[in-house]
């Protein structure tokens, strides 16, 4: 059985190859890719930035969703036909995160679709511990966003949202966006601070009070807004010194920053009020099972508007035309490949 | 009534002085000050920086101990005799952090003998509610340590340390020391770090295991004396860079780091590894009423060795020398002041 695969090459180039499929191994299950989105991992690995991490024959992708195509030796509860999205996480299970029930954050994680075979092919094999199976009146396409909004389902677990607190989000990309709207409909009185003005339209076109903080002092606004108080909590996606300074600044007393960007280079940090009022920041990194339990049960509620949230959808065939608008479009939320040849 | 007082001056200056002392006022309580140790608070005082906020009028001190010698007009369920020590917190009660709770760190606390008047002074005023009555078997000696062994009991509790934990402590000073002494109390395997050869051996001579990291790679001593997971809970007190750097190098998968040091500067901080490991961080400054009483019960099971903690003792009218002194005197733990005229 031969597969269509986008195979990145190094030096921002996917090559498309017609594989052999192997049958699914022991514990294994075979996946028919419908759909799977552009992460800003898959960009930066685009762009060269992870290629010692992910080498030059590695099919990427992992915000997929998709039917069982096949079952392997003693794999139970599953079966074929079954529509489905991949938790794209294998734990070692031997580490000291693992030990302490932290297998999301294994020592030895092997994130599938980065550090082993991904979803831009049309047959995919998993470990069956991996698969999440989707309720009926979730469609494919849809399905394909449950990934990051497990992430951001994560993101607001960690900071312990109670109904009625202030939430700022400092960065109003795609995961932005989606801990927003998980946050909002957890309770929270959110504003989202970003500085791309396309952004910030789209952000209050989901309703958002919006702040950007090249224009006013996003500090002194929430502190307005919140009578002196500040942010319960501040979620830090922006990734951007000027964003871990805002974190601090506009944080309540006691208040819960969650640090969501990935910072490649150190920033500095008023670690003074951090002391003087007791701040908190927790790191949260990807998700557990019932992230992606929450998400799909938010999916289901209609709380991310999919259809304006997805940018746009290109065939598997296109993909390397999709990664060079993306790396060229500031402004996108999701792009994301139909990966099966019709659409699901 | 006249009283002798120790008067900041500016440039590293006290003046003794004789002062008329009022009665205690509606809900005050007068205190004949038996003892008063020097925190780092008052040496910074003294070395001038922090004029703007204490003036060149000021008695500074609060590490105190003290025998009520007056009632106030209102005071309800405390007499004169009674064995006391303050704590120094006098809320506002109607900002943000006081209508959450959070009084020890009001918005408007005015920290009494840092913005009002302090305990280097023979008969002291103070509100009533800042009150603790010691247990008989005391001494007013010992009490005088209840201050900072409240600020490391606050510091354990902010870490949710669960008996077996790996601690680590960064600073072997006098917080430093305490916080290891309160967390090996609550059942934490404690490992100082610390540079200054002296505090070593004075932490070795507690039983404390220690690491210089001007010496080893600590983060590797840590990593192999806890089989690669590394402190479950850190106590950043060193105030300073490389402290920083360690504190994240040092911290287990999912580690709490508590914020103990007061950060003057903003330092770098490793951000991707709170992201990667889900590190946490809480600031912790002074303490909650709890936090007195458990010193106070501390103090009691005999958990400090206070007459090796106390370095030396020195009367009202040494105060300046005993200031010189500890600024020359890296190795000092706690400096003390003897206020009252006779030893207590
Ligand atoms: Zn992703
Ligand atoms: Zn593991
Ligand atoms: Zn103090
Ligand atoms: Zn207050």
């Amino acid at each position: 059985m031969t597969s269509k695969a986008a195979v990145y090459r190094g030096n921002k180039t996917f090559t498309l190859e017609a594989r052999e499929v192997a049958p699914p191994a022991k514990g294994e299950v075979q996946i028919d890719v419908a759909y799977c989105g552009i992460c800003g991992t898959d960009l930066h690995i685009y762009l060269g930035h992870m290629d010692k991490r992910v080498g030059f024959e590695r099919t990427v992708g992992h915000e997929m969703s998709g039917t069982i195509s096949a079952i392997g030796e003693g794999v139970e509860g599953l079966a074929a036909g079954q529509r489905i999205v991949v938790r794209p996480l294998d734990a070692c299970g031997h580490c000291p995160a693992c030990d302490a029930g932290h297998q999301h954050i294994c020592h030895n994680l092997k994130f599938i679709g980065i550090d082993t075979e991904g979803a831009f092919q049309q047959k995919w094999n998993v470990p069956a511990h991996t698969i999440h199976v989707l309720p009926d009146n979730l469609s494919l396409r849809h399905a394909a966003l449950i990934e990051p909004l497990a992430v951001a389902c994560h993101d607001v677990k960690r900071a312990r949202l109670q109904p009625g607190e202030d939430v700022v989000v400092i960065g109003g990309g795609p995961i932005g966006l989606l801990v927003a709207l998980v946050a909002r409909h957890a309770g929270g009185q959110v504003t989202i601070s970003e500085i791309n003005e396309n952004r910030l339209a789209f952000a209050e076109k989901l309703g958002f009070r919006t702040v950007n903080p090249k224009l006013v002092n996003a500090a002194a606004f929430v502190a307005e807004s919140t009578n002196g108080k500040g942010a319960d909590v501040v979620f830090e996606v922006s990734g951007t010194q000027p964003g871990v300074d805002l974190m601090t600044a506009v944080a309540a007393t006691r208040g819960r920053i969650v640090m969501v960007a990935i910072h490649a280079s150190k920033p500095q940090i008023d670690l003074f009020q951090f002391f003087w009022r007791e701040l908190e920041m927790l790191g949260a990194r990807v998700y557990h099972p019932q992230d992606f339990e929450q998400a799909m049960a938010l999916l289901e509620d209609g709380v991310v508007d999919c259809d304006n949230f997805i940018t746009d959808i290109q065939r598997l065939d296109a993909i390397q035309g999709a990664f060079e608008a993306l790396t060229k479009n500031p402004n996108a939320m999701k792009s994301m490949i139909q990966v099966s040849e019709e659409p699901a």
